[in-house]
């Protein structure tokens, strides 16, 4: 996406959401001087509707995980959507809360592909390493392992599937820029169900390869709109839905809530378990250009589908859901505020990502391990042991 | 404290740490175009030993409760202290953790007095009402609940002992700058322990009465340095440490955690109970003035008190701590940091308050019910629940 393209976006995604019910400029209102230039102003007012789910009784054992990533998202960004979603979210089904310490091996604030090989493997790295050590050396993840003991497995993210969060998940390379490599994993290894942008990486490659066709070869559907994909009733899916990244909310419409109930139907009818990421990437895409209506847009986007994993895991009672994120992105404050209109007003210190420690929530068998201050790789650690792969 | 003073000390703080183990400028470090000027940079390098604590069991009540205010102690805060320390607080030891949504009655950022008054009372007012309610009754908080049911009660304060937070949980008035008349509400009240500054509302009165003199006829004993005060056995104790407010750290020395050590002696002597609440007030004081070398401190100073309450709770078994804010100031923002040195490196977005949920972290009998995100008011509900005050 072409750097006019995104300004052009920004702003009409900004001009949508001001036919809401706007209501006052919250620069006229703030009294602090430092404050008179916020630098967005959001105004909401259509909320959806947050369901309570009942809390699973403590010391059961999960048989399938899902992992939910939103990349970049710091209590601020969690808590800008909760605003503007009239104070509510699903995530307050949540009572198991810790805190991911995400310094990488070599920096104090991490990047999304150390951040999530810390998640995925339970090893710091340093910051753009795929699936390898500080050695670059193959770590091997919790998708391997689980697929090892027969679980089934899958990714699902808004970004392309071989972004750097996914990536993690799969692949084994020393530089998260090396898309066309990290595609070929994809091939190489036994994953059962992935859903997110990238198709150029499978298709329009540098070694001419035609990686959608191997993945035919090996039995996968590779479907590329989201009706398609949500139509699928059983067996491997590759779900390739844009070239590279999805477009950013509201363009993108409704694709991770069906993709994530999508993964599920097919994961779920293993008996052994399952092994789920699903990533709100585009939370950080917001965040590194300081835009708090793209910000909130993604964040209630990844909530609904936090309430789609809710609704699986209530019926189902042997899923643990883990809502974390890889950093915090932009150094995102809230000056202020309105509940009944949805308002956010943000300033940000950063274009980049910042070192405070994100929240992690849990829910379900085995939430009662996610509680308290820990490294990240402690996720990775807890997540292994309770789904028994090492 | 004048301004220039303030801005001497300031210098001085930072001056002093560092000759500590300063290692580099995270200036030249950062790569982020926006962030080539942070505010400030703190190294540390004296790290505190964190002792671990074992978590007791479930489903029971506590027949103590101390209430520990971090004013202005929003995520970024802690996590600058837990930076600065080495990595590790004391705070650590808190697996039950919640989010409290801090919005007064009329502003989505609350104030310190509105703030307390929810922590104190249930009740959300508006910003600058102590222990009233929206129409400016008075509303009867936990302290006085406490009393009638025959616990004993204390306050500790590194500010004056009549600012805004303890104020809250002692005083009805329909404004936090009303000092004097707050200072007569000690002498109304039936308190058994309070320390903090604020001695002039006590002794140079508009009104001309010696309201220590009545203290002592009431048979309190009225002292005015922390090594006296450390040596009181039993009774009732007035103690005020300062005209006005306590010094900023470093000057101010140890003070807060010998007040919760002697508090805690005093409190612990009935057989009833009692509830404590014991405020780092300056958190907010050095967040307001966006001086990261005062947070860090202030931080550090509140987590040693927290060290202590935790050492008491631990042998007493009876007694719930519950660890949170009344709002974030600063709109800080940590945008790099060494947990080898101590380093912190952190950005403002204001020189008020900010909108964004404060944690809550919850040690002992009955911190179950602390989990999640909740209303400040909420807060305050439970802790008269488990007392059974209510």
């Amino acid at each position: 996406m072409s750097c006019s393209n995104s300004i052009v976006k920004t702003f009409f995604c900004l001009f949508l959401w001001c036919c809401f019910s706007f209501t006052s400029s919250a620069q006229e209102e703030y009294k602090d001087p430092k404050n008179k230039d916020p630098k967005e102003v959001f105004a909401g007012g259509s909320f959806y509707e947050v369901q309570k789910y009942p809390q699973t009784k403590p010391n059961k054992t999960p048989k399938n995980i899902i992992l939910m990533i939103g990349d970049g998202m710091g209590l601020a960004q969690v808590y800008s959507g909760l605003t503007a979603n009239g104070g509510h979210l699903n995530l307050e089904n949540f009572k198991n809360i810790g805190f991911s310490k995400t310094s990488s091996s070599d920096q104090y604030v991490t990047d999304s592909a150390a951040g999530a090989t810390a998640l995925s493997t339970g090893v710091k790295t340093y910051n753009g390493a795929i699936g390898v050590d500080p050695n670059k050396k193959p770590v091997v993840h919790i998708l391997e392992r689980a697929e090892k003991k027969g679980l089934t497995t899958g990714l699902v993210s808004t970004s392309a599937i071989t972004h750097a969060t996914p990536a993690s998940f799969i692949a084994h390379v020393d530089s998260r820029k090396s898309f066309d490599d990290i595609a070929l994993d994809f091939i190489s290894n036994d994953i059962d169900v992935f859903i997110g942008g990238g198709k150029k990486y499978f298709e329009k490659r540098k070694d001419g390869k035609n990686l959608s066709q191997e993945l035919k070869d090996k039995g996968y559907q590779v479907l590329y709109n989201i009706e398609d994909i949500q139509n699928v009733k059983s067996g491997k899916l590759a779900g390739l839905t844009a070239e590279d990244h999805n477009k950013p909310m509201p363009d993108r419409g409704e694709m991770l809530v069906p993709a994530t109930q999508t993964a599920l139907k097919l994961l779920s009818q293993n008996k052994k378990g399952f092994f789920l990421m699903v990533e709100g990437s585009q939370i950080d895409f917001a965040a590194h250009k300081n835009d708090t209506p793209g910000v909130v847009l993604e964040m209630l986007d990844f909530d609904k589908a936090i309430g789609a994993a809710l609704a699986f895991a209530a019926s189902n009672k042997e899923t643990l859901i883990i809502v974390t994120a890889d950093h915090e992105t932009g150094g995102m404050t809230l000056l202020d505020g309105d509940y009944k209109t949805g308002k956010v007003v943000a300033k940000y210190t950063s274009l980049g990502h910042s070192g405070i420690a994100v929240p992690i929530f849990a829910f379900g068998p085995g939430s009662e391990e996610f509680t308290g201050f820990m490294e990240n790789t402690e996720i990775a650690e807890k997540m292994m042991q309770l789904l028994k792969l090492k």
